[in-house]
């Protein structure tokens, strides 16, 4: 390896080794680049970024096993769960935020949260209740019903990352767009809560119901949001009332308002809430509010900062978890319970899916229901990705020799074929179930006025209402809207300095403010 | 800490310990640069950013000594090495590079290399001795020789941080700016070479003498100087001819730019050679070339983005070192050791300075001369930083309980005592010098037309030359003015595209490229 005289001891050493792993990381990051822009441009749409990234991981880790890499090296690409959750994690989900169309997010609000914490819920339960079931039947190794139903919360968590890529590529329809985003990000947080509380009650063995696991759940969601929004709020008004704004501050604004997002999560996770939620609600509340504080510069910025962060992240994650998965150990002498399994997570995501969009249309007005090809596509678009991963790779210290083994192999699997089959299949899905919007040109908030519009409320519906559930849906209605009236006469002023042209957002121009000066690529 | 109910074991535990840490640090940092903010506004120049930084660590530091904090949150704050040497320097470093006007540096690259290698050589080798002498003495702890170079070496690395960031906001001279930046860059490169062959040798006895520690260091800087040089070429093709600069492909095109660098550095890091070295080339090289061929936008956001990275990562690293400084343990048994380690190093830069400065004047024509203000500047402004106390931290592992604890103590000492007295007196001097430039609006490139012109060359001097030293020096003069002929006749051509609008640094335009479009902050 080194062509020079070896000039040092063993900490220049070790050194010598870092450099070595990160610069095969960099290669792989840029070799991921390329190959995902090339793959783009020809519209090959069977083998999305993310699925390179994975591949390209799995064969470098191949390659690393076979040949003799040195260790030292060789640590530099194992998959360290803390690692992912506070470096890799938060600014995928801030940019998530950060670049989502609040509008569709939020007149489906109430679907999006049936869906994560009713959904992910019933998914869990009904993966781990018939993996038990399996195992007492001899189909499969058998493992505690405590233990099924960790592996249950963890293969719960769904991924937003590579359909989503393709969703936006395609141009899909809007409100389908903002429940699968939505599902996956709040799902996450759910998943993370069921298979801590579940990994408690193995521990401890204490009298916790699953009751309990909900009103937690619920606690940490409320919580997490509100400080989230509390971070957004925050920092809408430093922004506002400091004078930052000038030309020659324009580092010292950049820095701080790319701090704020980090503080959220960590200030969430500090006191155990959960991070995703806050920096998810302050990634809404900063686009909302604190970014029209912004100078242009700094706007322009601030957006391709996050979005080259984010890009970054994501890639890394993939190649990361198919490094980390090519060098693993895995026990592959249960195939029995990973055929079985993969079974059993289809049937959970579909009683998951059908029954809370079943759940859903029942509190809906007609032209709002969810269509049935928007609840195929959702069904669909349930890969695992990089948190059913980190928690797999968990459940290998918590559960006892070999269990835990079982689930990380098991884990691995699904998320390999569901990246590579559900990834390299969600564009040709999309057109099967014709749910493929107006706009191709992969700008999901152009094409949300076009779209098939159950998502506007229409307040002066006359027909045949009367029931409860009516009623009720009639005064949720009255509430967003007095919220929208709260926002533009209280909140917009009261955050921003810029009330006088108005809120981009808000109004129905076709372009999100972010695009002004066309600085958002790609 | 916790209001919600706790949820999880002990990973869950662990990643909240983290998200304390880090949500402290973050803390710290936005109080760090709105401290930095309002004391430069104010004209306070006797405490500086990085003095302010390092104050906040040290109390923030003292606080968690005397609470009862936590070690799992304690262990985000120990100051690591290699964090420092892989994720902190590389882009604090490229800034300084990509920053740079090259005219002034490249008109100064022999005395730089001389004040750099002979001169770090020099105080090093003074250093030591006279520590070693000071021991003999009984005026302080006896050391053994090769410690007393190692710490000679360690301590020999001056920082470039605190200094030129007021030298910026003064707006000094331009080539006294070349001169201290230069040196402190390179000078890094050198003292981690001294200290690891010395450290080698301890290690082994081996026979190597003190010229092979040359002939290596040379070895390496020329190395390190052609991967980074090469790195910024194949950049400069590669965007040349990638065809990325179209609008919607401006992620990828940043997200590429933005992992070069690092590239260079881990490449460099990877074959046993200096990163340092490799990634300050790269700079130069990927703003002189690569830069022209980015898009408008991505130059705008490159420029910015580098900003922002190196300044959160120069004050992350003055605040990380008050804090593990507060939190280390130190040995003050040995005050006499500071005390006569502080004159020694006093009298050894003079020894570095003075003495380079005159055998640079040798070769220099009289109007080139480096006047003796300058070379009192330079004296006054070699303080101690990060690189300092990375050595010192590594020298506690490499040396026998005891020694180290010493190098340590007597190091952080010197670093606090550097930063806090020469950082806050820095503006007194330059004015007590009279070296302060005209722009007093803290742009160097502006006022380099202006400056007091010894670093152009002057080709038609006919003084009473005739001696060999002057023949040399007309030598010199046309192979660098050769290298800008083929500078703009072949390599600007073949690695940009944008040929037809000149290159705005070779030119004599007073506002360099990146400054195109106001983007460019404070």
């Amino acid at each position: 390896m080194g062509t020079s005289p070896a000039v040092g001891g063993s900490p220049a050493k070790e050194q010598q080794a870092a450099g070595v792993g990160i610069l095969l990381q960099i290669m792989m990051l840029v070799l991921s680049f390329v190959l995902g822009h090339v793959l783009r441009r020809h519209k090959f749409y069977y083998l999305p970024e993310a699925s390179a990234s994975l591949l390209i991981g799995l064969i470098v880790g191949g390659l690393a096993n076979i040949s003799d890499t040195e260790t030292s090296i060789r640590a530099w690409f194992n998959f360290h769960e803390e690692f992912f959750f506070l470096f890799l994690l938060p600014p995928i989900i801030f940019q998530s935020g950060f670049s989502l169309s609040p509008k569709p997010f939020f007149s489906n609000f109430g679907a999006i949260v049936t869906f994560a914490i009713l959904g992910t819920f019933i998914a869990s339960v009904v993966t781990g209740v018939l993996v038990y079931i399996g195992g007492r039947m001899y189909l499969m190794y058998g493992l505690p019903f405590i233990e099924c139903l960790m592996f249950g919360a963890l293969i719960s968590a769904t991924d937003p990352v590579t359909v989503l890529s393709i969703f936006q590529e395609l141009g899909t329809d809007v409100n389908l767009y903002a429940l699968v985003f939505g599902e996956s990000v709040l799902n996450d947080a759910m998943a993370i809560s069921l298979y801590r509380t579940t990994s408690l009650v193995r521990n401890h063995a204490s009298g916790q119901n699953f009751f309990m696991v909900i009103v937690r759940f619920l606690e940490t969601f409320v919580g997490s949001m509100s400080a989230g929004v509390g971070v957004g709020f925050v920092s809408a008004l430093l922004f506002k009332y400091a004078g930052l704004d000038v030309d020659n501050l324009q580092n010292l604004e950049c820095c701080l308002f790319v701090l704020f997002p980090y503080f959220s999560y960590m200030l969430a996770e500090g006191i155990s809430l959960s991070g995703i939620v806050s920096i998810l609600f302050t990634a809404i509340v900063m686009k909302h509010y604190t970014y029209s504080n912004l100078s242009g510069n700094s706007q322009r910025f601030a957006s391709a900062f996050f979005h080259l962060i984010s890009s970054l992240a994501e890639t890394f994650t993939f190649i990361y978890m198919g490094f980390d998965i090519a060098m693993e150990k895995h026990s592959w002498s249960h195939v029995g319970f990973i055929f079985f399994s993969i079974l059993f997570i289809v049937v959970a995501r579909a009683a998951n899916v059908f029954s809370c969009a079943y759940l859903v249309n029942l509190f809906r007005p007609v032209q709002r229901q969810i269509p049935l090809n928007h609840q195929k596509a959702l069904w669909y678009s349930g890969l695992r990705g990089a948190m059913a991963f980190a928690l797999a790779l968990q459940s290998v210290h918590d559960l006892p020799e070999g269990h835990g083994q079982i689930i990380f192999t098991a884990t691995t699997t699904i998320i390999v074929l569901s990246v590579l089959l559900i990834g390299g299949s969600t564009g040709t899905m999309l057109e099967a179930l014709q749910v493929v919007g107006d706009g191709h040109d992969g700008h999901l908030g152009e094409s949300f006025e076009a779209s098939n519009g159950y998502a506007v409320p229409s307040y002066n519906e006359d027909g045949p209402s009367g029931n409860r559930f009516k009623m009720k849906l009639k005064e949720f209605h009255k509430r967003t809207s007095s919220f929208s009236a709260l926002d533009k006469n209280y909140l917009t002023p009261f955050f921003t300095s810029q009330n006088e042209d108005g809120d981009d957002e808000e109004d129905d121009e076709p372009m999100p403010s972010s695009r002004r000066g066309g600085f958002y690529g790609q």
